[in-house]
C-alpha cells in the first residue's frame, strides 16, 4: 500500500467536501444564504456531538473538581457592562465611500501587509491603504463597532429593554459563581464548565466556519486561591521554576503552575481526539499582547489551509472578572476559606503585620494601589478572598474544522482488478467519528444470514452510532464508509452462522481479522469510553 | 416502610427546591434577574443532558430512518416569511392606560373566566374585563405583537439587515430538506431531527421555566408519502380503521397511521424515562382547534402543580411547510420516488385518467382547487411529489420540570434510632438521574480500603456520572444522595478487600445487597444503554 496523503489544500475543496458528504451546509442556502452562518448536516452534527461529549467527559464528568452550568444566551445587560463588553467589545470598521464596501480596519491593513495605526482617540489607516474591492482611497476613518447582537426583551423597543446575545459563554459562570458555590459542595480550587452558542456580529465573517457570527464555545472557569493565600496556608508557593509534577493538582501551586497544568491538560485532550502533537502550536502570548487584566495567555493553534489559527485560548485572568461583578452587582464574590482562616489564626501580630507589609510592597512595586493591597491583606487574614481564575476557552466549530482537515486524505491503493485507484478517506479517531461501525450482510438474499446480521447490528446500535449497508459489492461498501470516516466495518458471512465470528475491517490499515461479537464490543468500548 | 408521597404542591416549593439543590437558578440573579430566562446549575444541566441524549438515542441513533441536523438560530429572514411567522406569529396584547401594566389579552380574559372575542379586524375584550393590577377598565384595544426577537446582522440597523432569533427549530429542517436528502442516502419515508434553543418574546412569561423566553426544543420532521402515492404504489392505504400493528412501519400506511405511530412512539419514550402513563394525558385536538394546514394534532400533557399543560405536540402538517418553501425560495421541494414511477408506468391511459379524476373529485369535495388537484395527480404520475410531514415537537425545559415534579417525594421512614423521620427523595429513573452512582469508602483513615474504593470509583466514572463522598456517617451520605436523586450508592468496606463484593444500596427500596464490580457494571449498563 502506497500512501500519498493530501490534506485539502484550498478552502473551496474543503467547503465542497463538507457539503457533498453532509457535514456542513450554508445556513438558509435556498434563500441565497446568510453571511457568517453555517448549518451542520447529518454527519456534521454527529461529529460536533462527539466533540462536545468528549470535552464534557474530560472536563466535567471525569473530574471531581469541576461542575457544569447551562445558562441563557440572553442575560441581564448589566452583565456586559460589568464585563467590559458593552463598552469595549468592538472592532474598528471602515467604509469605502466610492463603492460602499465595508471592512474590518485591521484586516484591510493586513491585506496591504501593513498594521492599523493607534492614535490618541482610537485608530487610523496608514495612507497607503486602498479599498481592495474598487481600489479607491476614499475611505472613512476607522470607527469602533460593537460586536454584540442587540435585541429587545418585552414588547417595547426602548433602551431600557435592550439586551444582547452573549458574545461568550464565560460571563454566565461568573454571574452564577455564588449560586454554584453554595449548592455544589465544591470549594476553591474548583471549576465551572459551560458549552453553548455565542454570537458576534463580525464585520467580515470569513474562512468558512472559522470566523462566523454564530458559533459554539466550550469554556471552563477554574477558580484558584490567590498566591498570597497559598503562601499563608502552605508557607510557600510553587512556581514553574520548581519544575512541579503536573499530573496531579497540589495545594501549594501558584497561578503560574495552575495555568501550565491546564495548558498541558488541554494539549493532551487535543491529542486524545486525534490532532497529532506536530499539527498543534502552543503560542505563549508575549506580555505586550496581553489584555490589561491577563497575567498569561496561551493559544493552542492549528495549521488550517488558510493559515495557522487559534483553536483555544488558555488565559490566567487573575480576579478581574469576579471583582467586576462584585463591584457592579453589589453582591459579594469573596469566598471563605477554612484552611486560610486557620492559617491566619496561627499567626501572631508581628507575622500578620509583616505579611501585610510584604503584600503592600509587592503591589506598590507593580504600580498598584497600596491601600487596595492593605485591604486585600486584611481580607486574607480573615480567611476571605475573591478567587483568581484560569480560563481554557475552546471553539467547537473550529475544532470540527480542524478535525475534518486533519482527517482528510487521498491515497493510491491497489483496486479490485490490480489497478491502482484513489481512495478518499477521513481518518477520524473512533471517539469523534460520526459513524463508529458499519454492518454488512455479505449477501441480502439469504434470510438466515440477513437476520443474523440484523441481530448484530441491533446489539451494536444500543451503544454506538452504526450504519447498515446491504447494497453493492463489499469493496464498494468499504469505500463509502472510508469517505465518511467510519473506523470499522463488520461483514457477516456464512462462517458467522457456524462459529459466531465476523470479519472486522480496519479503515486505516484496510486489514481484516475475524472476531466474535463480544471481542468486538470490548474493542469498541476501549476506544470510545 | 410507610410511604407518604407528596409532589411539590406550589410553584414556590418547586422553585426553591430547584435553587437549593442546584437544578435551576434565575438568570442574572445577582443583577435582579431577567424575566423569562432561567439557568441550569450543576445538577440541572446533567438532567437536561440526559434528556437530550435519551431523545437523540431514541429518535436518531437507534433508528435507520432518521438523521440529525444542527442549524443556526439566526437564519435568513425569508424563512419566517415563508413559514408564516413573520406575519402571523403574534399574541394579542393590551395595556392598562391607568397603571401602564401590560397583558396578553387572552390570558387577561381567562383570569376573568372569559374568552377573548374575535372581530373582523382582529380581537376585542369583553366589556367586563378590568386590569388585574389596578382594577381600571381603561384598557387599550388588543393589538398583535410578534413574538420573534429581532436583531440586525452586520453593522447597520436598517430593515434590510433585520433578522430574527428562531421561534422554533423546525423551519431549518424544511429549509435544509434538499441538502439532507441529497447527502444522506435516505428516501421517503424518513425523518430529520434537531435539538436546540428557540426564543419567543412572551408578553407574560410565567409558571417558572414552563413558559420562558429562551427555551430548548427537540423536534422531528418525519417525511412521508402523500396518501395518493401510497395508493398508487400499494393499491390501498391503511388507515386506523384497519387496526394496523404499530410496532414496525409498513409501506401501506397513510398519514393517519403514521401520525398514530408517532404518538405511540413518543408516549412510550416518556414512560421509558420515568413519567408514568397515569401522569400523562393524550389530548386529541378537535378539528375546530386545528391550525388551517394541520390534519390532526395530539398534545401530550402532564399535570404540573399549575395545571395540566403540554409537554409535546404531535402534528400531521400535510405538505404545508415544504410547499411554502417551494413557493418562496423557487427551489423545488419535490422528491422523485422510484417505486411510484414504476407503479405509474404500469398503468394504462384509462387507469391514469381514472386516478386523476378520483383525486380531482376528492379535492373538489373538500373545497380545494380542482386545477391544483390535476397538477398534483400529473406530478404523482411522473413519480414526484412534495412529501407530507408528521412533527413530534417537544420541550426540554418542560420535560425537565415534569421529571422534577414527578420525582419529588417526602416519606416517613424509620431513622437510625428507631425514630420516624422524613426522607426527601427525587425518584429519577437511572437514565435521567444527574448522578448515577455514589461511591463511599466505609472509613477514610484506612489507606488500603480508601485506595480500593478510589479504584472502584475510577472504573465506574469512565462510563457513568459518579459522586465521591467520604465524609459523615453512611446513613447521612445516603440521605444526601436521595435528595439529589442518585439511584445507587456503593459502599466499599473491609469485606470488599477480602472477596471483592461491595454493598449496593437502592434509593427507592433502601434495600442493600452485595455484588462484585463486574455485576454492578452489568446492572448499570442494562439501565442506561
Amino acid at each position: 500500500m502506497e500512501h500519498k496523503d493530501s490534506s485539502p489544500q484550498t478552502m473551496d475543496t474543503l467547503v465542497s467536501l463538507c457539503k457533498r458528504r453532509g457535514f456542513i451546509f450554508q445556513s438558509s442556502e435556498i434563500y441565497g444564504g446568510i453571511n457568517g452562518f453555517w448549518d451542520y448536516g447529518p454527519l456534521g452534527c454527529e461529529l460536533k456531538r462527539n466533540i462536545r461529549d468528549s470535552w464534557w467527559r474530560a472536563m466535567v464528568r471525569r473530574r471531581e473538581d469541576v461542575v457544569g452550568l447551562d445558562a441563557t444566551i440572553i442575560m441581564h445587560p448589566a452583565i456586559w457592562k460589568a464585563s467590559g463588553h458593552a463598552d469595549g467589545f468592538a472592532d474598528p470598521m471602515v467604509d469605502c465611500k466610492a463603492c460602499r464596501h465595508r471592512f474590518r480596519a485591521d484586516q484591510l491593513c493586513e491585506e496591504h501587509g501593513l498594521a492599523l495605526l493607534r492614535t490618541a482617540g482610537g485608530f487610523a489607516l496608514p495612507p497607503e491603504v486602498k479599498c481592495t474591492h474598487c481600489g479607491s482611497k476614499d475611505l472613512t476613518e476607522p470607527r469602533a463597532f460593537n460586536l454584540m447582537f442587540k435585541t429587545y426583551v418585552g414588547p417595547v423597543e426602548e433602551e431600557g429593554a435592550a439586551a444582547y446575545l452573549r458574545p461568550e459563554t464565560a460571563q454566565a459562570i461568573f454571574a452564577q459563581f455564588r449560586n454554584v458555590l453554595e449548592t455544589s459542595r465544591q470549594s476553591v480550587p474548583f471549576g465551572v464548565a459551560q458549552m453553548g452558542k455565542s454570537f458576534r456580529n463580525e464585520i467580515n465573517p470569513r474562512n468558512f466556519t472559522f470566523r462566523s457570527r454564530e458559533f459554539e464555545q466550550m469554556e471552563l472557569e477554574f477558580f484558584i486561591r490567590p498566591d498570597e493565600a497559598v503562601e499563608l496556608i502552605r508557607g510557600r508557593v510553587a512556581s514553574l521554576a520548581d519544575k512541579p509534577d503536573l499530573s496531579q493538582p497540589q495545594d501549594d501551586w501558584g497561578w503560574e503552575v495552575w495555568h501550565k497544568y491546564w495548558v498541558e491538560q488541554r494539549m493532551a485532550w487535543y491529542r486524545a481526539i486525534g490532532l497529532p502533537a506536530a499539527s498543534l502550536v502552543e503560542y505563549w502570548q508575549p506580555k505586550a499582547e496581553l489584555a490589561h487584566y491577563a497575567r498569561a495567555c496561551v493559544d493552542i493553534q492549528y495549521a488550517f489551509p488558510f493559515g495557522v489559527q487559534e483553536l483555544e485560548g488558555i488565559a490566567a485572568r487573575g480576579d478581574f472578572d469576579l471583582t467586576q461583578h462584585h463591584k457592579h452587582s453589589g453582591k459579594p464574590m469573596e469566598v471563605f476559606d477554612e484552611q486560610l482562616k486557620l492559617a491566619a489564626a496561627g499567626m501572631d501580630a508581628a507575622a500578620r503585620a509583616a505579611f501585610t507589609q510584604r503584600v503592600t510592597d509587592t503591589w506598590s512595586r507593580d504600580g498598584r494601589d497600596p491601600e487596595a493591597a492593605r485591604a486585600f491583606a486584611a481580607l486574607l487574614l480573615e480567611g476571605k478572598y475573591i478567587p483568581h481564575v484560569i480560563e481554557p476557552s475552546a471553539g467547537v466549530d473550529r475544532l470540527a474544522l480542524a478535525l475534518l482537515c486533519n482527517a482528510y486524505a487521498e491515497e493510491q491503493v491497489a483496486g479490485d482488478k490490480g489497478k491502482t485507484e484513489t481512495r478518499t478517506v477521513l481518518r477520524f479517531y473512533p471517539s469523534v467519528a460520526p459513524v463508529m461501525v458499519a454492518v454488512f450482510p455479505l449477501v441480502k438474499n439469504k434470510p438466515e444470514l440477513y437476520k443474523h446480521a440484523r441481530g448484530i447490528f441491533d446489539a451494536l446500535q444500543r451503544r454506538w452510532c452504526c450504519f447498515w449497508d446491504e447494497s453493492g459489492a463489499i469493496g464498494r461498501r468499504y469505500r463509502r464508509q472510508d469517505e465518511i470516516g467510519t473506523p470499522f466495518c463488520v461483514t457477516v458471512d456464512f462462517q458467522t452462522l457456524e462459529d459466531g465470528t465476523m470479519t472486522l475491517r480496519d479503515r486505516d490499515s484496510m486489514q481484516q481479522e475475524r472476531l466474535t461479537l463480544e471481542a468486538l464490543k470490548e474493542r469498541l468500548d476501549g476506544l470510545t469510553a
